[in-house]
């Protein structure tokens, strides 16, 4: 709201010195503008969409279905805008850093867990055509999505996949996608840039736990029964980083589309 | 970066159209403007003021210090502004929903645990005039200002203790401030509004852990020792939030200012 009032009161300013007011013209193009505005543009339930998304983000609100119906537009700038790709920069910068600094033992034991959509594959192009995640999940139209293994990386995190390759850190996909898309999230996985892994886990399609406690499960497993040390935990989910085993430490890329539980 | 652009295009478009242009104003009234710009206005390292602090709400960028110099105008519009009472009424306002839907057994055993600072009462005041966190913690000015019992509470978590007390929830303070600002601590609560409370657990002065120890240490006591069953958990840190026993429900408040390990 202060960011609006200060925009209004800049443009009047302006004209009003440039000589001359077209009200029409101001009040549209502001129109248009405000799904850009973020803080002044949409309101849900009287918060702001970005203090939504703040809530989200910090998993104050939990067990949502869909985007609220008014935070659409303000959510599909955000992910498709440079705010997105900057938080997400912020991510795995630190998470570069955390990493170089590790004084790691070199037995080959040392693993980073990526999450895959929206951390290592960014589906963005699907949710672009479905509301930026304010219509309802359609399973049947979401793993069309999937075996047509047409997801993007996220540029960020291939690099520091990259990066945390070159330090010798194995790298364990750990994902909700179920057992039955292993082709197809193997295709797309190496066909964006992620050539290799230690592991690829994905979810047995009988499991009906929350991703808590099927993450929680396998990174135990992976720890207790494989001998391995997770240095690092990364997803766009809480439900990726919280439970047994988290990781030494846990890395929360943004994602405002959809809550996994 | 994106805010700003548009910004920009959209001053070019209405002076062009109103039949001038003034580029000393327009600028000038930008540069006044650009702390209040959040993502278009500050940048520190490549990254955005906003992105800086979406990296410290989501537990990504810790141990830190201070707030970096450049998101100093950032943080301290933040705080005066609309958009912190905003995400903190977004936090409380789940939290009393969440607390509204319990089915409680009316046993007096039922507790909500809150931290003090910047969670029931706000140093605000006292940050406004050190830099919003952009200047070194001193501790012996920061001693003074508690002394002083002049800390006002924070609106939305004063409501949020007056619901809880409503449904029967006994409520804890635990908080980092120690034991030999008991009495200052306890007339400054009182003295907003915060008028009962079931403990007011400060921290032993010759403590020497961490704050996630000394918080879990003492939620496990409460639980163990206590009986109590703490429903609820909210802080600012997440220190406060984090390490055994943190409650069925954690809700994070915001704060750009500073951090607590």
């Amino acid at each position: 709201m202060l960011l609006f009032f200060f925009l209004v009161t800049l443009l009047g300013a302006t004209t009003a010195q440039a000589g001359g007011f077209d009200y029409p013209v101001i009040t549209n193009q502001i129109h248009l503008l405000r799904p850009k505005l973020g803080a002044g543009g949409s309101f849900i339930d009287g918060v702001s969409c970005l203090s939504w998304r703040f809530g989200v983000e910090t998993n104050n609100i939990i067990d949502w279905k869909t985007v609220p119906e008014e935070c659409e537009d303000y959510v599909g700038n955000y992910m498709l805008g440079d705010q997105y790709r900057n938080d997400s920069q912020v991510v795995t910068r630190e998470a570069f850093r955390y990493a170089k600094s590790l004084n790691l033992t070199n037995d080959g034991k040392n693993v980073w867990v990526f999450d895959i959509d929206e951390t290592t594959l960014s589906n963005l192009p699907y949710y672009a055509k479905h509301g930026f995640g304010a219509e309802p999940y359609n399973e049947t139209s979401y793993d069309e999505w999937v075996a047509e293994e047409k997801a993007p990386a996220l540029p960020e995190s291939l690099k520091l996949y990259k990066k945390l390759r070159s330090f010798g850190i194995k790298i364990v996909f750990l994902t909700g996608r179920k057992e039955n898309t292993r082709t197809a999230t193997e295709n797309n996985l190496k066909s964006v840039g992620y050539q290799t892994w230690e592991q690829l886990i994905l979810k047995p399609s009988e499991y009906s736990g929350t991703s808590v406690e099927y993450k929680s499960g396998e990174r135990k497993k992976l720890e207790e029964e494989g001998g391995y040390r997770i240095v690092g935990n990364m997803g766009d989910q809480w439900s990726d980083l919280l439970g047994t085993n988290p990781g030494i430490r846990t890395f929360k890329l943004p994602d405002p589309m959809y809550y996994i539980s």
